[in-house]
């Protein structure tokens, strides 16, 4: 390991000036405007895996944005590693809270600063360099192919499709994937658990034009009033989600599993200060790390109906609507999810107003079981560069498509991730360690040669 | 009034294209961008009373936009009329829902459509051609006065002051104001109440940046799923605001008053297809005339939080505001609930979040008792120009300087108001029938008529 190490001091600055070339590309999925700058992120992704050492890299067009493919075959005997990874980053609203410019990354206080520096470019780059180490230092153990998507913070809803019409080009032995965090740099983990999502969007209509709220204020149901009130009674007082059936399938974890998880060190007073809250809130009975990690949830993304600009308009608004997602656990379905939240909306709304409900995506929980030789082989180089066994850790956040491609390639996924919570990935001022970029890429060659050894 | 009426006759076409000119400045007084086009309009109108007889016309400077004030004296003896309109305008948002150009009026179906093509520039111009047409035929009886300001749909800020400092120059027996409506063209009416407003702003905060829903979904208060349970409280199952003490000063009307109230013509039918609604809501125990007329009610007038942008984000908000007003029957005092409303969020509120609460305006509710003199010459106005003696109506609207003028001025106000509920005031594509316009036109003169004769 010594030559890529070696090989990785001596390059460290330019692969930071590859990796801000990267995130200059505003490739926000989310808003269409971006398109081309979908194609010319996914285009430069390219023409950078063949510089690192591919053996050729294409932009395969997909319904929506381009996935970028590339592999290197070293003997097709050989194991062979998946890379995913993904370059649409999400979008930077609210604008005026970003104390530097998001698409304009700088380093200040040892930290990469801009929209995607961790989620996902700065966690997929570190693999494209990685790669290169090994491909330069000839120490590439195994095959290696690389998937990076352009839907990830949107659905991934074209990856499902190009994955089950590429199950051969796809074929690996391990999928790797880094687009998760460690719970602290001295106390690494490896997420073996991620929550499932289900993401609507409802509107609540009353009056067929905004009404005068003089004339009319109190005599006709306010859509934004009763928005209120569906939303609100969403969840109860203990914290939990009114949705009937809701919990129906929720995997209760036992006392002793419990008790696992919340052995990994956690301090509330450093968490509240880390979101700056003067105190939590969530689920009656549980911790928060098992609010997070364990239960699922139910958050209101975004809320808007009638006048919101500067000084007062009197009005009754048409209309008002909200964007909602829950995070599921294992053995939710999060079509099933969709359903009763649908079912349950309607049933509720009162017949002054018409409410119209929209399942914008979802995806499943995944669960890693600790005992695979690869997550064995990811405990070992995060051992090897961190100096310390890594945690198993339940992330509370959604990766969609990793559940998929069990379902559809019949391969698991290692979540192996640098990122930490400070990282505030969707969020203004996201920024990403630079010990956090370099300590991954001497990690990824570490688990590469773990893996082909076993 | 013969030659009132001809005169009337015959300049009808150039009325209305004077009405157009003033309808084409976008005097938006919430919008600060729009300070230039206050000033344009104010000096428009001063330009258009002197051309219509007046001794002179100013436009008077205040701390926010200015007043315009002109007279004509023809015996110092003789009675005074003090008209007040305002010339400033709603904004015009949801923009995309107005069929025409809201600054481009044009007429369509024998109605004018565009922004304050009733309210209340198409109400105000009304009186500036009446007082043309008698100064024109020598058949103005009395004084008047004009005081026409810039700030009614903000809260008059400036205008209570400006009375207070110009008693004498305000010198008046009456004040005329158009700014309200009619049951209908057929069932003529004069409102003899107007409900108060108290108008406040609230914000929600939770985490000091916004969060990711999956990291902290569950764990952390989400500040848009508070806020809407904290708005959902402030009104009951009943329909009735839960804000302690908000009823302790509403006037409870006589079995006999309420009977009196519910004998004008209403067609539940027709209301819910004119606001197209399939059902009605509001406080238990009253019927729809009442809630409007005679109950306190609260609406959320705006609530914005969160990624409201197309597509999804998945994150928790760092902040959720609402604009919520209330509106006041008499003996409330907008001052106090505004200072209950205050104390009762702020009581509400969990541990986990900050709120903030803003007082944006508010004004007290205003009665006109039937057996006034200037009611009853009013009264005969309207019988002789439409055929039917004009009913007393409750508007659930405010008009809160009309109030402020009985205490300051100690004059009282005559709501004689030509507007129709399909106006659609405050609402995309509002407009104001010719037939309104030009009956209104005919009506003023006959009220100066009546009243200097009593």
């Amino acid at each position: 390991m010594e030559k890529v190490k070696v090989y990785i001091e001596e390059n460290k600055d330019r692969f930071l000036n590859e990796l801000f070339e990267v995130l200059r590309i505003p490739s926000i999925s989310a808003q269409t405007e971006h398109h081309d700058d979908m194609i010319r992120c996914a285009e430069h992704l390219a023409a950078a895996l063949v510089k690192a050492g591919a053996d050729h890299a294409e932009v395969m067009p997909t319904e929506g944005n381009p996935v970028v493919f590339a592999e290197k075959i070293v003997d097709p005997r050989a194991k062979t590693v998946l890379v995913y990874g993904h370059y649409d980053v999400m979008p930077v609203d609210p604008r005026e809270e970003w104390t530097t410019e998001p698409f304009e990354p700088v380093v200040r206080d040892g930290r990469i600063w801009g929209r995607g520096a961790d989620d996902d470019k700065g966690q997929s780059f570190m693999h494209v360099k990685a790669f290169e180490a090994m491909c330069a230092t000839g120490t590439l153990p195994c095959n290696v192919k690389f998937m990076l998507e352009g839907e990830e913070e949107i659905g991934s809803q074209s990856l499902y499709r190009f994955c089950r019409e590429n199950r051969k080009l796809l074929k690996s032995d391990v999928i790797l994937v880094s687009d998760t965090s460690m719970i602290s740099m001295e106390t690494p983990s490896i997420t073996c658990g991620l929550r499932g999502l289900t993401y609507m969007q409802v509107e609540v209509t009353g009056p067929d034009h905004d009404l005068h709220s003089g004339l009319f204020g109190g005599a006709v149901a306010n859509p934004a009033n009763v928005l209120a009130r569906l939303v609100a009674s969403l969840v109860d007082e203990q914290g939990r989600v009114t949705i009937p059936g809701f919990y129906d399938d929720v995997r209760e974890l036992s006392v002793a599993e419990r008790r696992a998880l919340n052995r990994a060190p956690f301090n509330l007073a450093a968490y509240k200060r880390s979101v700056g809250v003067g105190d939590v809130a969530g689920e009656t009975g549980y911790t928060t790390m098992e609010r997070t990690g364990i239960r699922p949830s139910l958050d209101v993304n975004g809320i808007w109906g009638g006048y919101t600009d500067e000084g007062t308009k009197t009005i009754i608004p048409a209309r008002a609507s909200a964007k909602i997602s829950m995070r599921l656990v294992p053995n939710q379905d999060f079509r099933k999810i969709a359903k009763l939240f649908e079912k349950h909306f309607r049933a509720i709304a009162p017949r002054s107003v018409k409410v119209r409900v929209e399942f914008l995506h979802g995806g499943a929980p995944y669960v890693s079981p600790t005992d695979l030789p690869a997550y064995r082989a990811a405990e070992q180089a995060v051992e090897a560069t961190f100096g310390r066994k890594p945690l198993p850790f339940y992330s509370g956040g959604s990766i969609p498509i990793v559940s998929a491609f069990e379902e559809i390639l019949g391969v698991k996924s290692i979540l192996l991730g640098f990122g930490l919570a400070q990282d505030a990935i969707h969020s203004p001022n996201e920024s990403y360690g630079l010990d956090q970029f370099f300590r991954g890429i001497e990690t990824i060659p570490c688990f590469y040669r773990y893996f082909s050894e076993m």
